[in-house]
């Protein structure tokens, strides 16, 4: 090891024990700590931020990533060393230069923001919410100001330190293609008038059984559970402490069986990941997922390529029935499988089929664009919305709670954020094609063995860590970068399939 | 506030900080974490322990405490200040010699412990154990041995730490004084050849239906849901946050209805203490339960005071019998009071009657302060056990889970701490005597109105934290210091009652 590297590790080292405490501590205040306690809570919360930030933004640190950048040095760091020293350069670059109380001031308004999003959502008042949004936007404008080069697109920054190689550029081209693409296919299969019904998915479903049943296929798509736990929260999310301790939460309603099953699946895909990574990565900066689009990669790869896939459901559909039978046993494996892959355009997000998804991300992405080049403003935001989801699915919000309210990220501060979710529906469409040609996928899923497809993409993929980017990745694993080809070409044989087009 | 005072408070911070955060993580391996994650956890850990341990003895901290000791200053200091002060100054004597890598070794060796003793337990193999007992005893001494006067016993440092004023002096009179009374009463006892039957309470219950009476039970005896937490563990324990998050577990085995009942009143007593300790000593050092006896003697006083009274019962055996209506319908409300008072010389503390508990607890005291004068060896421990219980119970264990490993304290690294649950239950009696003088106790049980006797609870001992000792407590609210005649007096006068001596 690099002594100059060896001189980092106990910044390292804290900075890894106060994040795993504020994951744990977040984790907790969304699934279990009660009601009362939050105020208090926070009060560590903020102190713990406070120290994991002071763990990395200091001159020592500082002075060491300086060295650790000269070619000499370089080139006595190992594969994950170059790694841990890339991404602390990249956080540094991000907040050295950000004044502390401008920082502060922040995140005190990011704190209120969620609040004030929460409100004005359930009271339908975007005008509400437009003075705050505005504000961050202010901040973040500035923020990226800071470390901003010549000419630099400012939402091309924002867009980097998502997904590294994508930009303006590349975005561009790959919802164009989209544009061109899918949006005559959502028109075909909205002319063919469907008429499946799923409203069986709807019925009454015990949340009990609902949860077991959640356990069990969380186990079988290959969740560890002496690695993980599954909880329940507002929204599912995951999270996790390393790679031996990763956690999925999911939202259980009477109502909704599709969303139990699906979310369990989609957050059990981003768990498999993290329980991937290799042990001598974990608690290292290098230890995570690479990216958003990955992550989103492999949550939506297990969701839909698999999860959707009525091969996966042959050995297990009768196992879904048996427990709920009184409100599946009239309904065949054929007419389940329709069910769940039944398309038709949204307002919601989260609740998109496969084939509109993306169109949701490309109005998100469209509007923060703009926004980042003051081509338009706040105010404009609901009404460009509303044109933008009636021009692209043909649909118009009643109101701004299902339109330009829905979605946490803006009173996050996640701007630049939505894009990685189509980015990773294409990825996870290119790794199906590459699996399909290393083995024989569908039978694997039809017999149950989702252990093989498991382990490659532990082998090619999860193990790595943020060693290798999201292009290097894909190249090595699939013999090329970022190709959108394969997404359109599975949304394709997908839907024309499904709705005989 | 003095000026000297406020230059500790961001050190005050951090080490709260960081102490809510290992609170939180030892919970959370206890009650959640997933098998697999131990090791990787007890990283942080002990990471973080090093942080706490740094945050608080080093150079600064140290010239604060000196300055802050002096007379001048003392007079400018609040009471809750000089509670700081003083516990901080205690502290520090404790941690400044112990080198802070051993300290990190040992925190680590501490977080895995528990596992090791689990497993050991569950498998009766206390061979497996005991290296790690061993290595845990011989840090202990190290780290006692750093702060000894000459001629100092190493065992009475312990004690001291636990229970201010209660040295080996105290204790060997306090267990010489219970054997000349509590022995020759427990023989009484067992001469009358009771034959209550208390089988009933071995029947099948099934766990979901404990969980909810110990939810109802907790909820009953005043434990505040909105400001805590009830999860499962292997051994039932109470820790916080901070006074608006405390957290309480229990064990529960289908075929034991006490142990659920009993356990979860207990804990519920610990936890209302936290509860109670004033917002404005919370997340300070001053703001915790005072010492371990009065946190006992808080536990012990709900679980049997409270919980074994008849008048307690009355207005909730139907409510108890609605539970489980299988189980208890042909017992009779008399019948339940005498099973639950049944005294009967046992192996197992926990379950313990409360006459009988004393004596356990001296078998403890026996064997940890020999333990620490090397009069005996981790190997002898389990026949030492196997014999004094024969001695003191006329009983010996038939295994090692039963006997010597039954207890979590030493795989915490808890040593003179089991005196703490006799001195707590020799306060509980007199606390007891004291609410009787002061108000009709047994009338608000049978009202059902446990808030008057917790509120004079929080306003005469809960609420003031460690602003005052276990002696001062003691003298404010009931007029004189520890006597330990009350706890005598009431065990004679209960048992004499109860077996018609």
């Amino acid at each position: 090891m690099s002594k100059t590297f060896e001189k980092l590790n106990p910044y390292l080292e804290k900075s890894m024990a106060i994040e795993t405490a504020l994951a744990l501590l977040s984790w907790d205040m969304e699934t279990l700590a009660p009601a009362d306690s939050i105020d208090y809570t926070s009060k560590v919360v903020g102190i713990l931020s406070g120290e994991s930030f002071s763990s990395i933004v200091n001159d020592e640190v500082k002075d060491l990533l300086k060295q650790l950048n000269t070619e000499k040095e370089q080139t006595q760091l190992s594969i994950k060393e170059k790694a841990i020293v890339k991404n602390l350069t990249k956080s540094m670059e991000q907040m050295e230069k950000i004044p502390p109380e401008e920082y502060q001031a922040y995140s005190e308004l990011t704190a209120k923001a969620q609040n004030i999003w929460v409100r004005a959502k359930k009271n339908n008042r975007y005008e509400d919410f437009a003075p705050t949004l505005s504000e961050m936007l202010t901040y973040q404008k500035k923020f990226i100001g800071y470390r901003q080069k010549e000419d630099e697109n400012l939402y091309d920054i924002l867009l980097d330190d998502y997904e590294e190689g994508f930009t303006t550029k590349e975005l561009d081209a790959f919802f164009e293609q989209l544009k061109k693409t899918i949006l005559p296919l959502v028109k075909k299969v909205t002319a063919k008038n469907d008429t499946i019904d799923k409203s069986f998915l709807y019925r009454n479903y015990d949340i009990n059984q609902q949860k077991s049943f959640a356990r069990y296929i969380a186990g079988y798509i290959g969740f560890d559970f002496n690695r993980g736990v599954m909880a329940e929260s507002e929204h599912p999310f995951t999270t996790n402490l390393h790679n031996h301790d990763v956690r999925i939460t999911n939202h259980y309603y009477e109502d909704n069986l599709e969303s139990a099953i699906f979310s369990i699946i989609h957050e059990g895909g981003h768990a498999i990941y993290e329980m991937g990574v290799a042990d001598d990565l974990t608690q290292t900066p290098a230890g995570a997922g690479m990216s958003m689009g990955i992550h989103e990669s492999q949550s939506r790869f297990f969701e839909n390529v698999i999860g959707r896939n009525p091969a996966f459901w042959e050995p297990i559909y009768d196992k879904l029935v048996s427990y709920f039978p009184e409100q599946l046993s009239d309904i065949s494996f054929d007419h389940f499988i329709r069910a769940i892959n039944k398309s038709e355009p949204g307002l919601i997000r989260t609740e998109a089929d496969e084939l509109t998804y993306s169109l949701h991300i490309m109005i998100r992405y469209e509007l923060e664009r703009a926004l980042f080049s003051d081509e338009i403003t706040v105010d404009e935001l609901p009404s460009l919305w509303n044109q933008k989801y009636e021009e692209y699915l043909g649909i118009t919000p009643p109101d701004n709670t299902q339109g330009v309210l829905q979605d946490v990220h803006w009173a996050l501060g996640s701007y630049g954020y939505f894009p990685s979710y189509a980015i990773g529906s294409a990825i996870s469409a290119q790794i199906y094609y590459h699996l399909c040609d290393k083995m024989p996928f569908e039978q694997y899923l039809k017999e149950g063995n989702l252990t093989v497809i498991r382990e490659y993409l532990k082998d090619h993929l999860h193990k790595y860590g943020t060693t290798k980017t999201t292009m290097e990745l894909l190249k090595d694993m699939t013999g090329e970068e970022f190709n959108a080809d394969y997404y359109v070409r599975y949304l394709e044989e997908k839907f024309t399939k499904i709705y005989e087009l």
